[in-house]
């Protein structure tokens, strides 16, 4: 039995000021449907002290852990009951865990009050989900009119090797020594590294006002609980608002080695570059490892230059093991980007005149029927064809690693696919080099999940 | 022709972070039907270094002013054209009117988009009315979660004596010294006279955090705009909702001499604290004037004793010509408002628990019909006649110095009020002893305009 | 019998660490002749309720007020008995009196420890008054390295019409709208207009930082004690380095009408610019007053160029009844200052490359031998012979309105002045013109003092 | 050829307003005699990226690094050859490094000026030496009057085992949550983990204004450089005023396992304690180290309890691998702390009531006639004999593995003591288990380097 502590806190931060009504929504919400939502992430930010990747297990050690909502005139005050006691010193509640806490609740209950029982925007058009992502920003705080661009969105692995989560650190310190901030998805390895190296930098430099955005999401959190490093927390409400989140907010973006997820959102960054009403933006990508992990970036190269075209490298640099050169280089580009946005009077602060088209705002379900239907030719428009690599992608990593998949295979035989026969062998390659290089984990050996139809 | 001149300005503060479609919404608004209100308001804002009590006046001099919402991606902007030369130095607006202007803009367009067409708030019911007036507020900033209670809210006349206004001086300067802070309605007269002298009390005290909030409504700010010393500014819709929030707000009431309207606000006032719900609540208030203005309480005293009982007197003290003596009391009254919220864990920055009737939120239309239809008796609950007599009291005044009140007498005839005859007396003298002291600015003699029926 | 209150403090600011040491000696000297010194300046800095040009009659009123300094290991505190009560708030001292308090404590005692005592200065030199000057400031936190150039000086009488003192307050208010800081010598007149003037500008310009900068010295803060408004205080030893101070402090000096006194300052301020060291300086001078008063400075001017001679008008400029020119002129010269000082890589805080003569740093005794021996003819260079002049001028005072003086005139008959016939009697026109203007205080008719010997 | 830069900058804080004088001074000086240390310390501060503890190699690997100051009416400016390319980025020098350099040339060369060659302290007294530690400390920022008391000094090796050390990140760690800072010496090991936990806590806790302080002297800055956590440096003139300033500043006191070095502290601070004049001084102790350290104080614990009483107990307490119970009672005993100085008036940024006898604050120069003179029985006040004690202890260092006295025991023969025999075994003991513990660097075997005499 691990050591509890029950008590009641206030929250933090944006919470501080509602209306009675707002109080009592919140207060009735929490005890709805969102209940066990609100609990599972509430317990995961505060087990922040033991980090572990089994949200399952989490909830078995905690299993009478609880939190409930409390009115009261003057505000709400959030009841606790038997929570790590990591969480808390002497009996008070570290402030940092105090202040996810609260984020968490805002970004849960709050938002969804907002957001999907008063219909206030239309989330099945584009323009209403993006009017969607920044009122979640907007109400979390992290819209900062006075700031100049210094964010950069570092994505990549979660489960790296001791070598890339060193790089990561050592990229996160130069770009930390020249005042830039740092915007993960919250959790360990390629999300954590970053940030630790930033937060030294900024110590040497005296920059108190050092950002180090958590952006997350329910279904992720448990797994990959906010750091202490994290600053600022926002939960969006699911994966797609997640990643729109990260292009509008970020001023340059990192893509440090990963797993096939790490190849996914490549895939969503390039089909959005490549749209034409993007053709003249400024948003600065680069993808970088140490020495020996020079062989992922130069498969996803060669598979990228193939489906799309040569003209996609346009988009990104790849730099092999120099973190001096990536910081330098993303404090260059971002310098252009702030001349970019101020010559046009757009906002620092969220990225309006990105155009995310519909396709990437949508979730993908990859039955048997929507991998057949998927469009994997070279005679369409590249951004529309990097929206189908990436579901198929998507669905192929399903079926070799996802519950439901595997069971969807086993059920109906592999997915069919209709393809390109090159393209689909390229793809088989690129697959078979993350096997090879441990990026995926397979229960037993691998074994191609799909077959050319 | 005075001088002008012809500019573009960003708005400040809590305009600063929009969505496009809420930009797009205020453009669109502010060249809708509130355009005109708009540029009425602005203007009015601008003119502050000469303040003048004739809008129509003001509008005729500068008729070729306007304002205009830009839409930017980025946010608004405000393109002024020929706009009073003095609200500029050398070019650049002067920051405290610059201020001003976005209140006015914020509190206008924005509020009327989330409260009049959005049907946020069901403003037919007394919860959705405060829920409104608390809203509106809150976005203006005007809600501090930090700071302990210390706002005096002060009403009078705005066109008193010259010995009358030094009074409200020195009140505001004694209050001032105490670390209180000051709310009025904003304009000239015991609007201003406490804040002027709270302000040089502050700066001896070294307090940079005073603060002059001032509350107005559209109506009003025209004859009465906000002083330089306001450095909070907030617009409400209408006259109710501007009594309301005043209410909410305030730790403490003063009321200054003034004329009629003055006695309606105490009528209002009284009419709330002597509703049962509000039997135990702390809301201090002091009736104070120079030693020349006592007769001005003691008829009202008189009066209100008469009609509300002599227990009416529990929920006002009455100081007279003792400025110091008045800052003393309400200092040690606010300790106690302190204490009485913390107790309850109520909010020190709106005041939720006070219940104000459906009653008092109400406008009253004073035709002969609603005239001759009022109860003016002592036998129902003092709330309620408190009220029923704040609707005759506005009525007669409607009769005697409005216009549309002068044109319906001149029509109809006086209102046929059915009061008891010995309350109708005392109303008539108190009336009298109003134009005896000059308190009432009529054409000619003083006719009363309405019979007992 | 006023009231008063006797309590214990602790000093603000610059006084909060010292060393056992320090705290010892400034017990000793507190106790030593330098006692009745702190004594009436505490007097008159408590008593700036009710300010009283009769330092004597303040000291009878509150005969027995007194002001002891206690010695704790963890710093002072001050024992105060009988003071005036107006300096407290419900028994608790007015801030900002505190501050001045300290500000006397820390200029009179300290100082004169670490100036007068200990030697660590050569006041024999014009090099080490300077750097007295400097240490004194500094200890004072007058010297502000942060801050670009915005100390605009003001000097003219303490004893002025209604009229110029408003036109004193439209002048600070002009200055103030353009981020400018008021530096005067504390008190009346045009010492405290200038500063109520700026105070409500910078209230209207939101500048919460604006300075207002009393520099006293002991013989006048009793009867000159520092208007409340006043937010940085320092008393300098003597009128000598209080006038050093003034011109290596300010960026630029505005003089109003004054008496004799004014006059003496333009000599001194003139025997400086036209210093051949200062050829180059950058400091700009301003005369003003309003329609009605410009007949002062119409005197002055053909006096300063009939005996300096014509070239003495670059350093100053005369502008009439016109304060907002006067403001953006002197905007205009503090931006051109700021490019000098740039340029050299001289400080904002502190002039250092003003050459300020020997002559100017000493006093002068203006008996009979001294009188007579001075040089008041033009063969001789024109900053020497503003220096003569000066003294002449204090002297010519002296003996029309100085106890000292008028008892040495009864002794000895008149001085004999060796002049320049034409000289002389542009200098006697010069004063005549000063007693029409009434800007002289005599007992009874104006009888020169002085013969052309 | 390692990488350098050259540049100019101005220094940080407290060296940016000084008079002409001091800037010329600082210029003189700096080339005087002082040159060389100054150079020495600036280059191991700018080293600090490539942190090694051997200062000579330092020097020739950048022979040609040199550092000027140059004289301008504006203050001073330092010109910088050839340094290491890793203070800077980008051609910008890192701030902390800057001010640390800032902190250097303040130390060495200002306080040179006025502690050294002025004499304003009396050094060869208690008292003057005291008071001159004070003015050091105030004079670099270190004395903040406004704070509680929360500086923990922390002492212990700078090369310990990797397990010691991360003990001393989690005493850190766990003393950050608790709100309290960190002063070391500076330098790796125990010096630098306490402030990388502290560092991390701080930042969970949201705690902004955490203290960093290090606290160096000339003779050890280049083998032990600031590490970059570091927000305070002072450079005390040697050794013994750097004690003083530990236990004056600090508020609770830690030592964690070290070599002889850390053994000798503790005889101070013991010696100390032990006055009689401290007899109710609250200055908690612990030591502190993991389970496999436990012997190294187990060993001190033996010898001090024999030397001096059990009762010197009294002020220590040993707490075996518990970082939370250390952190706890350091918690609770600092609380005591605030309560003692409080109720005495004391300051907290000071302490002035603790005696430092002048044994403790004098070199001592082990030579054969020196150690020969030691009393070493227990015939005398514990106090004293505490001081004796680490005398012979030093000299004993020095005879085994100090150059200088490496070569006099050549020369001349062991030292012979004249001491009991069986605190002379007990000596000899404890020194064994040291070298038993690999805590002496030694050359060859473990000879001892005295005889009984």
């Amino acid at each position: 039995m691990p050591d509890t502590i029950s008590t009641t806190i206030s929250p933090e931060g944006s919470l501080e000021i509602l209306s009675q009504q707002e109080v009592e929504r919140l207060h009735d919400t929490s005890r709805s449907g969102l209940h066990d939502l609100l609990r599972n992430c509430s317990l995961a930010v505060l087990n922040c002290g033991n980090p572990t990747d089994d949200g399952l297990a989490l909830l078995e050690t905690y299993h009478d852990f609880d939190i409930e909502v409390l009115q009261q005139d003057r505000g709400v005050r959030l009841r606790i009951t038997n929570a790590p006691a990591e969480a808390f010193v002497d009996g008070r509640m570290i402030r940092g865990i105090r202040e996810h806490l609260s984020a968490v609740l805002r970004d849960i209950v709050y938002v969804y009050n907002e957001i999907q029982t008063r219909h206030r925007f239309d989330l099945q058009t584009a323009e209403g989900t993006t009017n969607a992502v920044f009122h979640i920003l907007r109400k979390a705080g992290t819209l900062k009119p006075g700031r100049d661009p210094s964010l950069v969105v570092c994505w990549g692995g979660h489960s790296i090797s001791r070598e890339e989560y060193d790089y990561t650190k050592s990229v996160g310190y130069h770009l930390g020594l020249r005042e830039l901030d740092i915007c993960t998805g919250c959790g360990p390895g390629a999300m954590k590294g970053p940030m630790k190296g930033a937060n030294v930098a900024h110590a040497k430099q005296r920059r108190r006002e050092g950002r180090y955005l958590g952006v997350s999401e329910p279904g992720i959190i448990a797994a990959e609980a906010p750091n202490p490093i994290v600053n600022e927390l926002v939960v969006m409400p699911d994966i797609e608002k997640r990643l729109e989140a990260f292009v509008r907010l970020g001023h340059g973006i990192i893509v440090f080695p990963g797993g096939v997820g790490t190849a996914e959102e490549i895939l969503y960054l390039m089909g959005i570059l490549l749209h034409p009403d993007n053709a003249d933006m400024e948003l600065p990508v680069i993808f970088t490892g140490p020495a020996d992990s020079a062989d992922y970036f130069k498969r996803i190269d060669e598979f990228l230059v193939y489906t799309l075209g040569e003209k996609v490298r346009r988009h990104y640099r790849i730099i092999v093991d120099d973190s001096v050169e990536v910081a330098r280089t993303m404090r260059k580009n971002i310098d252009t980007v702030t001349e970019y946005r101020r010559s046009r009077q757009d906002a620092f602060y969220y990225n309006w005149r990105l155009t995310v088209a519909r396709d990437f705002q949508e979730p993908f379900e990859p039955t048997h029927e929507a991998m057949a239907s998927l469009a994997l030719h070279r005679e369409q428009p590249v951004h529309e064809l990097a929206a189908n690599l990436r579901r198929a992608f998507s669905g192929i990593v399903a079926g070799n690693v996802k519950e439901k998949g595997l069971r969807a295979i086993e059920a109906h035989g592999p997915f069919r696919l209709h393809a390109e026969s090159e393209l689909m062998a390229r793809l088989d390659e690129l697959l078979t080099s993350f096997v090879a290089q441990g990026r995926m984990k397979l229960a037993g050996q691998y074994v191609p999940c799909y077959t050319l139809g």
